[in-house]
């Protein structure tokens, strides 16, 4: 519980695995019994992550194919733990033995040595987003958990400077362009934004937002395991994040308390109503049956052609420009991992509900 | 560990106690013995957080005076849990009978409703921000662990619209006026415009940054106990805050890989320097060394006297308004909050580190 | 979680405070909210462990009058954090200054030095029986969760060589006796002897035999936190306890598989029968719906008259023997603490089976 | 954490896999770096449980071969987790069909279809003692990080009714006989012994002892996570296990307390030395510098050729009687599992150890 591999507590996955190393994998412990399972639930949405997919991702080229290990019988869950495998297939150790010695900046490289005294140098080894794969397999089978109530989507809302139109909003949108983005305007603007940013062999920060619908009221663990903790947690573990937001997020700052108090009244069909959802379906902690909304920043990708300066082992002043393959916006394939995260978050809270309504 | 009351895991501690109970106190499991403690190094920070200190906190009157029940001797920690006791003196649960049997917007009311089925509508019960006064109480204690060399301080840096000058930034600024800003000129601009929130019975909303100095490369738990991560849930926890950076933060999603990378090169003495931060001084998940750099968004205070449209119990709409003690920027009193936070997940991670260093 | 002073996982308790001090006291997170709950629930209870109530248990007056300072609100838990107070009134700090620099044998005086590198020398500290006041106190709680179906009972029955006639067992007789055993006969053998004990300023060991009827089928969670290793841990962590029996016990290895084989058969009424209970009403770490039966070995009162070989802090052989007031059998008063730690275990796993059974 | 397939704190590992799925593992999360490690320093331990080895074990034939997943890198952990994979090459799951609708008694069969609903009948699925070769292989790892200095080792000290002589006690003899026992009179009488309990279907309990000398005065996490309760649910945890003894065990109940006391002097050199060892290693949860000593009781194997009474999930009486491969005394092949599980414990205790000592 202590070495950090670990995430959840009720439903509970522990990541293991390098970037070039012979696989990946997570074991998901609490996983309840008699839920429907098979790789098939899983692959679509390795699928959505999965790299090599358009000019905007890394041309690495991994199948991202999962098998199950244990924890199905007969098609269902036992209740048991389910191990999750994926193959790593397109590894390249070689093409970084020219950074062993080196600190890329932005890069975990100088953090693992200070802390481990020892680095895996091979494509970032556990500091790579590869092991985000791994999210996206237990948040698939967190979806399960969820059932069909309950929806977790994520999507695009910004690329550098470039904001969507929160009119355009389609969610069908979402599956059409290369960016995940729910705008279609806002998708071709980013194409030849993205375009250029690649050519120039720079890159770009993101902004993610992930929502659920379908939450019951009454998710949340106060006061330090509150629902919005969780999520922060959650989203702030994944590479490259740097802000996390609930509803109206940093800019809960500028609003008055008339405008921040999300008002209530009676449905028409009886039931309560909220009037706005500043809160971003979480008060005190709880979820209050409204969508939860998270937002979260990405920041660009650090491997860059565009030189840097750093140091090396020996002590010397360097430059340093990463060729290979990178991802020149990572925000985009951050969206399933978000959403993955999301997931787990929900199906953790949702079983620990559980313990204290019977 | 599941029940939502604790934080931390080597440091870990749990707090307990309603805003208008008898008392609130926090039971700290994990304080390393041989450690100097004493009332006194707990009660200034105490004094910092207590509310009735000026216009711009609710009026509620509370000693806060702290009482150490167990795990010193001698005025050495023993390596027992520190148990320490906080009495509640002005309470006053008559002035909530009146909204019993309503939810007020922007409350925890309907949630814990929600959740538990029952809820202690005195002050809030649980979910009052008068719990912070045990993350404070226990952020004294984390301090101590840190020693001299690791400094934790805090600062609003933005109220409602108006944000601090950087270049005016003054550490000693942040104890000379009421709001803990840094900037002597915002100082003025807070007085006047807070001013006026409190007469129109309105709140506002604020951005409070925390940084840590003198943090040693090497602290955090990849890929889920990141030290950015459990900064996130850690900040996140605290009442009212919607959002949570660090480093370049959201602001991340508009730099270029070139922008966003801080370079380095090898300093006058010797030594890997950074040339910026915008990294807030952590890289995949673990500390580089640099100052260690959060800001969080805290949301306008809920209670306010400008009425708001909800519903009761009864199922019928109402509308509320919340005369009472409260504070009409609750963000000023987050600011010693959110430092007692950063103190206890380093203290967390200064030990964890020394786990896998040996 | 890491510092030990906590047990249980959904229903986890945390206990602080030394022998000596001012109070110690037991913070449960996890009570499930709306359970009727006041001190007169937990009272009983801890007058059951209460010294001072025979010739053969410690002279030591303590009143043991519980608090209940949190979690509570109009007579039904809350589900937050109940914080339980005990004051200690019959400190003599002083009865143990001539011990401050010497180790007691069979006492954990050198091996909490070793540990920590400071010693709370009054009275044991930390690691006095005191500490289990606070396990009753939990444990009262505990059979709240537990309801009026699920009875924890425990009962001596065994001092020094002398075993109870398990034929002349009558539940009545336990609370008739000043040794909690339910044999009348061995009541009386063990007076006497336990008085010659006494007299010679010797001390001796004993078995205590806790049970709980009305479990449900279904309890546990393998394969590490079943329900019989965490009854084994929750038995060892009482002071003095050597030894652990589930059901057949240690006597296992000495049966076949035939004999060892609980048969099974439909009942009168349908539904499955056992027709023995050498798994003690576990298997694969599971509840069978049988009595739970688990047996420990305390071990004689260290604190003894008769004069043992000992060392002290500046590394001369000593001779020490222990003045004071203490327990001939320290066994007897382990008796409700058995019963408290089977009840805490239990209502642990209740909760956790609500997790899966949904 | 919850769901019960993990065990330790900072040395935490967890296992998955069925008796009869495409493989088992375990994942280590807290493995310190830069200790060398390569499948060599674990397969040795995995041959010594492996079945198949004399007539006195199941004769399923497992090549037991381990592959290392991740964790490692040119030869030494990383700090990241280590994924350990062992494949199962002999599952007859169709050996299991004609009792999938049957209890069998003194199995898991019953409590398992209780807990989860659901149940994989192939071999016992999880409950199988097959996922003790998950243990095996994480006790390797731990004892790397134990080291030369700490010592583990365990031995066959009961059969049945025959106990070995202790003062014929040769722990190479441990070696020379199927019975990891260390009395060469007692291995002849067992050979006689068991060879007639195979012969007439039957099985047999046994007694395990294990000890680990060379560990430093200090380990342990008093009140709860002592090192003896974290020994009592790490053996108990074992399949088949009921009783569980820390030095005198049981036994401590006839003692007096001059007797039990293990008295102290200065050694030759300088240095405290104990007279007598009933401690077992052990005072107050943290070990005395002494060989800590603990022994397990093993119920006999519940699959036996003699046919016992049971029911069917029709709700009809039946009788059964179990072919297939099972060991007659499934005690001899506990031994380096309880070794395994004491080397974990011993390991993380060790890490906790760093954390308070610094």
């Amino acid at each position: 519980m202590t070495a950090g591999n670990s995430f959840g507590t009720l439903f509970r996955f522990t990541t293991w695995g390098e970037s070039h190393g012979p696989a990946i994998g997570v074991v998901i412990d609490g996983c309840p019994p008699l839920i429907p399972l098979g790789e098939a639930d899983i692959q679509p949405f390795l699928d959505k992550r999965r790299p090599g997919q358009s000019f905007y991702t890394t041309q690495r080229k991994e199948a991202d194919q999962v098998t199950i290990l244990s924890g199905v019988f007969e098609g269902k869950t036992t209740g048991a733990p389910v191990s999750l495998l994926i193959a790593n297939t397109d590894t390249r150790p070689k093409d970084y033995e020219e950074i062993r010695d080196k600190f890329r900046p932005g890069h975990a490289d100088m953090t693992y040595l200070a802390k481990y005294g020892i680095r895996d140098w091979r494509g970032g080894g556990r500091a790579s987003a590869r092991e985000t794969a791994c999210r996206v397999a237990a948040g698939a089978v967190a979806r399960k958990i969820l059932g069909d109530t309950i929806k977790v989507r994520g999507a695009l809302v910004q690329m550098g400077p470039h904001k969507i139109s929160r009119d355009a909003w389609d969610w069908n949108e979402v599956t059409r362009n290369s960016f995940f983005t729910p705008d279609a305007g806002a998708a071709r603007v980013f194409t030849g934004y993205l375009e250029d940013i690649r050519k120039r062999g720079s890159s770009i920060g993101a902004v993610v937002e992930v929502a659920a619908s379908g939450v019951p009221a009454g998710l949340g663990e106060p006061v330090y395991d509150r629902l919005d903790s969780d999520l922060a947690r959650a989203l702030m573990s994944i590479n490259a994040v740097k802000g996390v937001e609930i509803g109206a997020g940093m800019g809960a700052a500028e609003l008055s308390g008339e405008e921040n108090a999300d008002e209530m009244e009676i449905g028409d069909k009886g039931g309560l109503r909220f009037l706005s959802n500043n809160a971003g379906g979480i008060l005190g902690g709880i979820s209050t049956g409204q969508d939860i909304v998270a937002r979260f920043a990405v920041k660009p990708t650090s491997s860059i052609l565009i030189p840097r300066r750093s140091v090396d082992l020996a002590g010397k002043n360097i430059e340093l420009s990463t060729k290979g393959r990178h991802d020149p916006c990572i925000g985009i394939r951050a969206v399933p991992v978000g959403e993955a995260m999301m997931a787990c978050v929900l199906a953790d809270h949702l079983l620990r509900f559980r313990v204290s309504k019977a």
